[in-house]
């Protein structure tokens, strides 16, 4: 096989984004040049922040048209110039939405073959990893502590709920349609859940947090952020991970109302953390997951994509919160 | 003297706070009951916290028409049935906006006398340790970074940037008209001031703080709030202190564009307090703003408005920015 199918962005999206957005594109398999290597796409991780890179520029610079579209993947080595790297090795990187691609080995990150391999992608990957991190090492939850996790179905909200469980604390998990309110309780032992596509999200948070909420590890923004800030108790902390509700449009809400009032009264804690910053926060990550899952302490949820040619379809539903737990493509 | 002018509120604002809202009432001079003391108010401090006091509970109970107008109040004991409080001892408390009032020893804290007794409202009072509270305890700036103060010619922030300096930082301050950023600089030792009132705020923001902003100390809320966002250094952090921006109002803005999005790609921290809450943040304040006013690293700003009948309109003119610094009603 010398062809490498690559989906490309078209255009811009202005506000949904669409599958006129993408086009499927045939071009040679590229060669890889001196010191670099060359790697075949095994999985390919579909993140609602794929959408907001092409809002403009966040902790990367922004997508432009024209380009293949970004996305993080698992692939292997199928030619390499870098003595490092031997072919079949596993790597994870940045490899975009395509079967093949050249980096330079300080771009790869090399990975361990387990089974399945999709867990590398979701528990043992960057949405597991963020839930570990931003949950257990910065939001502490304690034993007794009431805890609410929005997109709790989510690949990053699904784990980091188990987390909060983990530690004791009673998790209400909010999510969107009564089938994944039930398997958050039935299968990832949370608590509660809310669906707010069909309740009333003030209500529901008084009835489901009769003490009030301590810690809120927030995936979504907007509406769903602003009921839980007058739900919070005092002192309470809010773990910004992910602003889900605001990516998929050209013209994203203002704040929520409460900020920074709520703030002030309540002496509330809001803090956004990119999974990685602090090494020392790391440190546990990985060979803590491993324990959980080992144990079943942690349940997996995957939904799995067949064929790269779906990627576009996939992010799309993704956005739409299509799916439950974490989506990702396999492309070969 | 047996008379006891009280200011009432007759009507609760919907809107703007105005003089139709309050009612000046003469009524007799109370009496202490059994273990209860007889103050005289000296002081009464305008806050605009006085006004986020009438939109609803806070931290307090909300205010209701009929009630004498609430406020913090620097007072003398004129007669006592409580052994552990002497005629002319000088105690402050939430006495109200009147002449006399009866408490309880345990709703009143002694002070100690001092010249000018104006002192004890302002740098010594809630707004100075709000501000050593606030800039020294939690904000915790370093010597280099760039440190971003609303409401700097206010009592608190006027107070919290010249600490922002002392800890060696480079201090920009936002305050409305000419006049004030001039003295902010000339006589407080700002680096910079931005007139919000005159000045593109995100234009002005960037030349003042050509390296970003580490550190805001937000007293405003609102537009500037978002504004800062925008400018803020990664892993910067946000002190809410409050939000006057929006308590003369009876219909607060939307939150800040920016919430949560940039506090994620910036990994960005935002805390509100009240002064107080964290008694090992408050052993050091009192000790630490004597040394700074003593040894004149601390400059006190006053405006002081003569009489009682007066507060209503330097209530409202605070809300509207006419005070430079800290403003209080001398009563008797």
């Amino acid at each position: 096989m010398t062809e490498n199918r690559q989906i490309q962005i078209t255009s811009m999206p202005k506000d949904k984004l669409g599958l006129e957005h993408f086009d499927l594109v045939v071009s040679d398999r590229p060669s890889p040049g001196p010191g670099e290597i060359l790697c075949r796409t095994l999985y390919l991780s579909l993140d609602p922040a794929n959408r907001a890179w092409m809002q403009g520029a966040t902790y990367r610079s922004a997508l432009q048209s024209g380009q293949v579209m970004a996305g993080f993947t698992l692939a292997e080595v199928v030619e390499s110039n870098d003595p490092e790297f031997s072919i079949g090795d596993l790597v994870e990187g940045d490899g975009g939405w395509q079967d093949y691609f050249v980096k330079t080995g300080r771009h790869l990150t090399r990975r361990t073959r387990q089974e399945p391999l999709t867990h590398l992608v979701s528990v043992f990957g960057v949405t597991g990893r963020t839930a570990h991190y931003g949950m257990a090492g910065i939001g502490k939850p304690v034993a007794g502590e009431t805890v609410v996790v929005s997109a709790a179905a989510g690949a990053t909200g699904s784990v980091a709920g188990q987390i909060a469980k983990l530690k004791g604390a009673r998790v209400v998990g909010i999510a969107g349609g009564p089938e994944k309110c039930q398997r958050l309780q039935d299968e990832f032992g949370f608590d509660a859940a809310i669906d707010y596509k069909n309740e009333n999200l003030f209500k529901a948070l008084k009835a489901h947090c009769p003490d009030g909420i301590d810690l809120y590890f927030d995936n979504v923004g907007g509406p769903t952020l602003e009921a839980v800030l007058f739900r919070m108790n005092l002192h309470g902390r809010i773990i910004c991970c992910g602003v889900v509700s605001q990516y998929d449009t050209g013209n994203p809400d203002p704040g929520p109302r409460g900020v920074p009032g709520l703030l002030v009264t309540k002496r509330l804690t809001m803090r956004g953390f990119i999974v990685g910053d602090d090494a020392d926060l790391m440190a546990g990550v990985d060979s803590d997951l491993a324990e959980w899952v080992a144990n079943g302490s942690i349940k997996v949820a995957e939904d799995v994509v067949e064929g790269l040619e779906n990627a576009p379809a996939g992010l799309i539903g993704l956005l739409a919160g299509d799916n439950f737990g974490k989506r990702m493509v396999k492309v070969s």
